[in-house]
This record gives C-alpha cells, sequence and structure tokens, in this order.
C-alpha cells in the first residue's frame, strides 16, 4: 500500500528561497513560463515568469547543451542553471543557463503583448481577452492587492472578535427584492440571487454577537457606468451591542487603517509596480448628508437640485470639498433620508426623515453603506406597515426580532470599488477579474 | 468637524479580558444576551451569552438595584457587577450583580428551549426555526469548527505560495452543463450558476501558479439524501508544475495536518463541547479505483455490479475496509473511469480508460474530487471531439491552452460535508447554516 505523508519536497527552488538562502555560484532547478524571450547574439535573455515576479535567465551557445530555438514564449519550463548576482536584473540576481526541460508548448502565439510593461490595448480588447491578458504583471499584481484588501479584512475583524460566516446566495423572493434582482426557478418555486447578506448577516449578530462575510452579490441594475458592476463582492461585517452607528464608522476606519499597514508591509512589490501611493488614515470626516450638500453647493456654486438625493456629481464634488479642506481621501456622510434606505434602517429619534446611517466616500466614490438597523419588533412592523409591506414575505428574519436582538449595525464595503479608488483606476471593471456586466457575461 | 479615529475602546469587558487581567474583587461591566434564569429563592442564576461562552451572573435581592422581573430569557443587557473566582462557573469566575441596563426585549417567548445543554428537536424543526436555534451553544459551536476549516485551508495554502480569487458565479451556459445547473437570465442573454470555479481556477493557474477559491457552488441535483446540499461551498484549489495528480494529493494532506493542528489549538473548548476527537493524520492510504472495489468485494462478500461506477454502499465499505486493516478514516480512491470524469481530465497514458484523479473518502464518504488537468491543446481538442462536444461554447476557457499552459491538477473540497464527517453529524444539513435542498429554500 502506498501513503501520502504531507506536501512534497520539491527539488526546484523559488524566489524567495533563492534570496534567503546562499546560492551563489551554485546549480539550482527553478519552473516557470517563458515570459520573454530576447535573443542579443552571443547571448539572449530568457525571462522566466513565476507567481513571485520575474527571473532573468542568461542564454548562452555553448554554455546551454541545448538551442534557444526549443523554448518559445508562454512555454512552460523547468531550466537548470547557475545562480549570479546581477545588480540590474530583478532581485538581484540572475540564473546562467545550463539545461533546460520543456513541460509544455503554447499552440499558438500570444494575440497581444503580455510582456510589454504597458499593453498598449484598450480595456475592450484586454476585457476580452483576459485569461491571457492577466498574465501581465502589472495586471496581476492589482489582484493581489485585492487579495491583500480582504486578507486585512478578515485579520482584522477576527481580532475584534468577529466570526466569519458563510450565507445562502440563493434567497426566497425577499422583501428588498424590486426590480434589481436576478430571478430564477428553484424547484418549480420563485426565487433570487442574494442583492446582500443583510437578513443572514442580522440573523447571526443574535448567535456570534459580532459577524463578517467576504462574497459575491448580484444585482440587476441596467445601469452600464464605470462604477457599477453585476455581480460583486461584498464585505459585509454586522456588529452586536453597539451605542450608536458611530461605532461602526469606527470600526471601519479600524479595518483601513490595519489594511493600508498590512498592505504597505507584505503587498510592497505590487504597490511599486504599478506607483501606488496609499493614502495615511488617521482620522476620516463625518459630515451630515445635508450639511455636505450644502458645503458642496455653496463652495462649488451648484444649486441643490433635490434635498432627499445625492447625485454621482454631488458625491464627487463633496469628496473634493474634503480633500481640499481637510485633506482627506475619505468622507462618512451620515443621516442619510429615510426614503433612500431600506426598511431595516433605523430612523434618527429626533427627526424621523433621516436614518442613523452613513455611506463612506473615497475619492469621491460611494464604496460603503451602513447604519444602525431597527431591533425592535413592534417598531421594524410599523415600518413595514408604512411601506405596505407584508410580514409574511419575511417571517424567518422577523423572527429574530420577535425573539429578541441587541442594539446592532453593519456596513457593505464594495471589494471592486475601494481596489479601484486605491490604484486610481477610472474603471470598476479594471478590478474585477472576471466582470459580469450588461453586455458582459464572459469570459 | 467630526472625526473618525479608529475603533472605540468600550468600558463593558469580555471573557478574554477578564481571564487575562487581575479583576478579582473588581466591579465590571459587561453586555451579552440573557441565556437563562434560574431563581432559587434567595439567589438567582442569570447566565449572559457571549460569542465567547457564558457567564455565570448572580442576582441576590437587596445586592442588586433592580428587580429580577426587569429581565427576560433573551434580553439584550449590560450588567454591573464584582468578580468572583468561582470554580463551579464556566471559565472560573461569576460577577456578583448590582446593575442592569436593559437594552432590547424580546416580544415572545422564544418557541425552543435554545438554553437546554441538548435540544430535544427533530432537525426539520430546528432547521425551521434557524435563525434562532443556532444561538443554541452547541449548533452555533459547529459554525465556529467550520470557520477554523476554511481559515486552515487559507493559512495552509497562503504558505504555500497560493493566491486567494474571486471567480464569478454568474456564468454562460458552459460545456459543463447539463442536467444539473440553475439556469437563469441574464440581461436576455442565457446563464447559469457556477456549479464549480473549475475553468477560473484553471485559467488563473496560468497567471499566479497556485491558486485558490472558498466560495458557493451550484448544483440543481436533485437528490434528496443526506448527504446532498443544492448550494455549498467548495474548497478549491489547483496548481501549476506538478509531476504528478499525487502532488494535489499531497497538497491536500498537508492542509489537513495543518488544520486539524489549528482545530486542536484555537478550537479545543468548540471541540470539547462537541466531544469530538479530531483524527491523526500521519499518513493516507492511496488505492486505485478497480482495486478498491475488489478489496471491498472480497472482504465484505459483495458483489461488483458495474466496474466503472462506485455506488455510496461501495464508497462505505471502502471505507470500512482502511478503516479496519489500515487504521486510517481517510483514503485516497485513485484513477477513475474516464466515462466518470469530466472532459478536462487527464487520461491515464497507460490506460485511456482511466483518469490520472482521485476521490477522498473520509469515514466512507466522498469530500474531495480532483486529479490532473489536460494542459495540451491538441489534447483537450480531441478529447471533446470525442464527446461530441463543440469548442465553440467555450472558446474563452480553450484560450488558455492555445496560448500555453503548465502542467497542473487540483481538487474541489465539500466544506459542509468535511465538518459533517469531522463531527461525526449524520446529515449534512447538521453543518450548513442555511440548507438549501430540493424542498428548502428558507430560511
Amino acid at each position: 500500500m502506498e501513503f501520502l505523508t504531507g506536501v512534497k519536497e520539491k527539488d526546484t527552488k523559488g524566489i524567495k528561497e533563492l534570496l534567503q538562502g546562499d546560492y551563489e555560484g551554485k546549480i539550482v532547478k527553478m519552473n516557470g513560463a517563458v515570459h520573454s524571450i530576447r535573443d542579443m547574439g552571443d547571448v539572449a535573455f530568457v525571462i522566466l515568469r513565476k507567481a513571485e515576479g520575474l527571473v532573468q535567465c542568461v542564454y548562452e551557445e555553448g554554455t546551454a547543451d541545448f538551442s534557444l530555438k526549443e523554448i518559445k514564449e508562454e512555454s512552460a519550463v523547468e531550466v537548470t542553471g547557475m545562480v549570479a548576482s546581477e545588480e540590474r536584473a530583478p532581485h538581484g540576481f540572475e540564473i546562467r543557463l545550463l539545461g533546460i526541460r520543456v513541460l509544455s508548448e503554447p499552440y499558438q502565439v500570444l494575440p497581444l503583448a503580455i510582456n510589454k510593461w504597458k499593453m498598449n490595448t484598450s480595456l475592450e480588447t484586454r476585457l476580452a481577452l483576459r485569461p491571457v491578458s492577466l498574465r501581465n504583471v502589472r495586471e496581476r499584481a492589482k489582484f493581489k492587492i485585492q487579495e491583500g484588501i480582504v486578507r486585512g479584512f478578515r485579520e482584522f475583524l477576527f481580532g475584534q472578535g468577529f466570526t466569519e460566516i458563510r450565507t445562502p446566495k440563493i434567497v426566497s423572493r425577499g422583501a428588498e427584492g424590486g426590480a434589481n434582482v436576478f430571478r430564477l426557478n428553484y424547484f418549480n418555486k420563485k426565487a433570487e440571487l442574494g442583492q446582500s447578506p443583510q437578513f443572514y448577516k442580522q440573523t447571526m449578530v443574535g448567535v456570534y454577537d459580532r459577524v463578517f462575510e467576504a462574497a459575491p452579490v448580484f444585482r440587476a441594475e441596467k445601469h452600464n457606468t464605470t462604477r457599477h458592476l453585476n455581480e460583486y463582492v461584498s464585505l459585509d461585517f454586522e456588529m452586536g451591542y453597539i451605542d450608536s452607528f458611530e461605532d461602526v464608522m469606527a470600526m471601519e476606519t479600524g479595518f483601513l487603517q490595519y489594511t493600508m499597514d498590512l498592505l504597505n508591509r507584505d503587498y510592497e512589490p505590487e504597490l511599486k509596480m504599478l506607483g501606488v501611493e496609499l493614502p495615511e488614515i488617521r482620522e476620516i470626516p463625518q459630515v451630515r448628508f445635508d450639511r455636505a450638500k450644502e458645503l458642496a453647493s455653496e463652495k462649488y456654486n451648484r444649486k441643490i437640485r433635490n434635498p432627499f438625493d445625492l447625485e454621482p456629481e454631488e458625491e464627487s464634488l463633496i469628496g473634493r470639498y474634503f480633500k481640499e479642506e481637510y485633506g482627506s481621501d475619505f468622507v462618512f456622510v451620515t443621516h442619510y433620508p429615510s426614503k433612500k434606505r431600506p426598511f431595516y434602517a433605523m430612523d434618527d429619534p429626533e427627526d424621523n426623515r433621516f436614518t442613523l446611517s452613513f455611506d463612506l466616500l473615497y475619492k469621491g466614490l460611494e464604496i460603503t453603506t451602513g447604519g444602525q438597523r431597527i431591533h425592535e419588533y413592534p417598531m421594524i412592523l410599523e415600518k413595514m406597515a408604512r411601506r405596505n409591506m407584508d410580514p409574511d414575505d419575511i417571517r424567518d428574519y422577523l423572527m429574530i426580532f420577535k425573539y429578541g436582538m441587541p442594539p446592532h449595525g453593519g456596513l457593505g464595503i464594495g471589494l471592486e470599488r475601494l481596489t479601484m479608488k486605491l490604484l486610481d483606476e477610472q474603471n470598476v471593471r479594471e478590478t474585477a477579474l472576471f466582470p459580469r456586466d450588461v453586455t458582459r457575461l464572459e469570459p
């Protein structure tokens, strides 16, 4: 009988291993994709692409026991060669090639130059060829940083006593529903794709006090803009025993501070490659919705058309105002009008036209919506009645209030939007691996 | 202008804080849900339920400045009291109550005794009342352990140089499709819910060499069994530059070893509460599909009905065989018949009726399917042709082979199944927060 006993030791080396050990002058094996071949006549530079970065290999006829013709760009190979310091090479070393083992070969030459520093192609083309355009080192760096944001979210919240949950994405036709949901037939029942884990995460506050989830959400909105996706990743948390919705904003501020530190520490090569300077977040201003509108209107001489709505242009001006006046890329806009918030939002007891809620704007774009939720059974029933909603439609959700819930609040952060603004991208499709929009279902 | 500067310090204490500091005889504040009230006449025990565990509070008339009538089970409260050592109390201390602040009250008494050690109710009832039955400390402990499994998966794979990815769940009608997919209308295009991130994770091997994702998958299977869910969490990884599919099995073995250590270290209270003894995983036997069938058939005197299929009863017997003969709860069954595997599975070059693939059985239940994938463009086209599949249907996926892919393989682990077997549960619905099955779309 044969047995598996754990991860197998490989005789190939990684970049980190070479940098940490003393390999100068030693012969090593390394695998990777042939990212580019630059033939200079006497010598050729063969650049290997690995997850960790690029490695310069030097081919010299006579020294290497193979012909340069045996390899192609995008071949997967295992090279054998001698490690030598070389300041001008990535990571400060190169591998002088002795032998090669071709593991696989492409069938056709790439349709775009992914090995160029900047691919001179439209977003449209890059998205159509996403399965291979992501191999460009700058493209893939974006999604490493995105990985880091989610890591920051989880690590920070674990440290704050949150529990990670996983809630269903196929849900019964809910009260939040409306026009913007994807519908499906679920064994002859009417179902839809969850637009948010809202009901479930509130439910789980009754179980674990503080919970979070990082998972896909689905919105059938027909907007075709640079900031909308029809499927995106929502970073959701919900916390019980809050004194006010400021506790939620404070927690988000802590997450952002933690995550910028984590990115600076663990994703420095990617940040450098993309020329990204992360914001230093010491404090984030908070301003009431109505006051924010006034401030932007006064300073930029723009008429307030609807006192109960915030247009994208106004969001942008509010962002600009707080950048100019307070040097902050972020601003919490609080007390959104009740009409603009879902039924479960807690109204402001001092003026029930407004809610104890907020958006976080980052460089003038909404990246978070959050607030305090209603936790008393009679209050939520009353608010539903005012909106002509039938409690029977969401019996299971209302159960938690009937049997007791602590005061609580939470938020949802659009991962792709946060990444987009962090990287100063102009289109949210740049920061979704395989974006879904009104016209795009593939790749 | 007001500012948010980070997480707010609270004057309420947690259990860990009290255990780590010197609070004996000191007066503290603590919040939680009133889990149970046991009135003994002169004194009463008020048990607070917090995410971290239960806390015994002692109420004595005259000492406390409130009446016991002011609180109900499932009220959310903030208590003030003196900390005193008490060996018989959970965590070795109790709080002698002085004051209370009721934060919220239930509207109605709970329909089931969640504060009992074991809720004497059917699975059906517990699932129908899931939003509150999860408040039972043993129920919620299961999902803490599940959190730990996912943490183990991520932490282990990060350590092995994997990158975490997030792929779309709404996909175009794919080649894997067939009868078992949920269909939906996506802006007048035919779409379906991803049954697995297979194509995307393979694609991302070309980008990051090694990738993983822990996310929901959707299967419209009409099976109504104790081991099927129609939406579940799949722990997927895919790795490039493998020498054989044994590398994949070795990686899974490493994951299991790492995760058992992590659970023993960080989830000891939950394991103890549920009486779970984790398997010690030093080595996992591997056996060929055809040989496994023979062994079970010989030992348990059961006729092999179909040499190319593995029935659930056979899986169970194979599991039993390896437990009895080798003391292992786990067994890798390798070389599944080609007919039973998807087109992208790599056939065994020595006998193409079989594939370089495997299932991992745990206590006789399949919890993982994996294997080596085809990486050469002509080979995958040829296999598709043999199955009468149209390459044009999955152009975007085939693109990666056309332009070059390293040898690679991977697997998908059913999180709820793994949790179920780890906890010795008899029904997979026990280990899904809000299970989705043929008849269950709510809660």
